[in-house]
């Protein structure tokens, strides 16, 4: 099945303990089309950059079947840009730059091709620009997943509640969870979160792996215990992109299917901290994730038989 | 098979967002000895306590199988106390007061009919009274499982890792992890840490899970989502008693089997955070163990074939 794909393609600067980097490719959308790539090749981007983007980068893309028809490419302006540094423990980080440029005024236009995607992945964005994407589809998608972040909850809750109503699986963090919800325990949160438009809840928790919340039901896949977290940009959207990516390959959106869309998300997640950037995600190969699977089995496989 | 507990008996007051107590019991062999005794009725308690400790506390445990003969009673002294108070997101806590009491000079004496006890489970103690007891056992133990704190790390170290040697498995929390090893990367501590002595690792995570390893082998146990941490006192001990006491039932002490143990101790420390200090432990049926099972495993199950 087909992803449209809407969110940022940009550039970004990054410092961690174990280097730092110029101006390298980065934004949800190429984290979440990246990932994706690897589980099927109709995903329809929708992003606008500057015309300071590589053509290399783009192409590059679409030899992965990402199509280009609805990136909007703008003469004489600039990729957003966004520069940050991590501290020792990788799970803070502070901004340093953020230059809007292109994204300030995107208007995300929907080609005609894109119309019959199947599934609807909105990367990290103004819920506004978000809320549009939905309004322009005249068909709704078979699943609309929405990823975002606490600044919007800090300047635009309204806007984001207004779009939350129109979705079925919303991405956040514990923290964002915690924020939206008004409640601590994360059971709680996602309780009140699940009356607020979404049917699926997921709560990233980083180096603690993903929780998957539907009704009653609740379904956690760990994080790899890793070596070293050598850069974790974009870790969140890779995630979403394997999640989303495996649900197309498999047409399958059932809960059981989740859980396994959640397994690949955190498997493509483990890789992307491997190295700086997009760079790990643009080499791997089936033989790479199938063995990264399997370490994910081994790392919560036991048997224990209850006896009726 | 038999297990030999040395650790505190004690009183504890504790303070939590959601109330407080006045002294009630507590001490890392209480929580040990009640959460393993629904596993085997075999259990030999090394402690000591003052003569203000109530006498009808000891029988509910020896009415558990809990044997009280290496428990010394000290006439016209005070059992050890501590008092601690929580913050809002339960993992970080203050000590208010700690009492050692008979505690200081505490002598851990092992009844001869203890002396052939399968498993030693050594709770959290200064590291010499822990060295003493390996030490007055006459045959080693199947299996020696010790537990400690960042306290001993600051102020015993030598004496930590002269008794380390003598152990098959270590249970800490991530950041004594951290300070023993002088990694930050859990995986790489580990590898540290298994150089020390024990060929097992356990790091707690609290509400973030558990961690086993072995060799080039990981094993991670997630934590049950819960609404409401209500008094996380003594979370560690339990299932640190659940771990060993599925040992000691079942008598199998292979990694798969270690996998199991890690999933009760589990089971037996999301019970012991829903009340405070000991009391949803003293009431449990096989049936609350065996639903809370079930949902361990739903929590963490998925089924995804690779092909070969």
């Amino acid at each position: 099945m087909s992803i449209l794909v809407v969110g940022t393609v940009a550039f970004d600067a990054i410092e961690t303990p174990f280097g730092k980097t110029d101006k390298i490719v980065g934004g949800a959308a190429t984290y979440i089309s990246w990932a994706a790539s690897y589980f099927t090749d109709k995903i329809n981007l929708v992003s606008v950059v500057g015309d300071d983007f590589p053509e290399e980068e783009i192409s590059a893309m679409r030899d992965r079947g990402i199509s280009d028809e609805g990136l909007q490419i703008k003469e004489g302006e600039k990729s957003f840009f966004w520069s940050g540094k991590y501290h020792m423990d990788m799970n803070s980080r502070d901004t340093l730059i953020t230059e809007l440029n292109v994204l300030e005024h995107f208007d995300p236009l929907i080609p005609d091709n894109y119309q019959e995607s199947d599934f609807l992945m909105l990367g990290n964005l103004t819920p506004q620009v978000q809320m549009q994407v939905v309004e322009r589809l005249q068909n709704r998608p078979k699943l609309v997943v929405l990823d975002t972040m606490n600044f919007w909850m800090d300047i635009a809750m309204d806007d984001l509640k207004a779009v939350l109503k129109k979705i079925d699986v919303l991405t956040i963090n514990d923290e964002e969870a915690r924020q939206l919800s008004g409640e601590y325990s994360l059971v709680k949160a996602a309780q009140k979160i699940l009356t607020m438009g979404p049917s699926y809840l997921v709560i990233k928790k980083g180096e603690h792996g993903a929780l998957l919340f539907h009704g009653n039901q609740v379904f956690f896949a760990p994080a790899l215990p890793l070596e070293e977290v050598f850069d974790p940009t974009g870790a969140g959207d890779t995630f979403a992109g394997g999640f989303i990516g495996y649900l197309a390959q498999t047409g399958d959106i059932s809960f059981d299917n989740m859980k396994r869309a959640l397994i690949f998300g955190s498997a493509m997640a483990s890789f992307c901290v491997e190295k700086f950037g997009i760079e790990r995600l643009t080499e791997l190969t089936q033989e790479d994730i199938d063995e990264r699977i399997q370490e994910f089995i081994d790392l919560v496989q036991f048997d224990i038989l209850l006896e009726a």
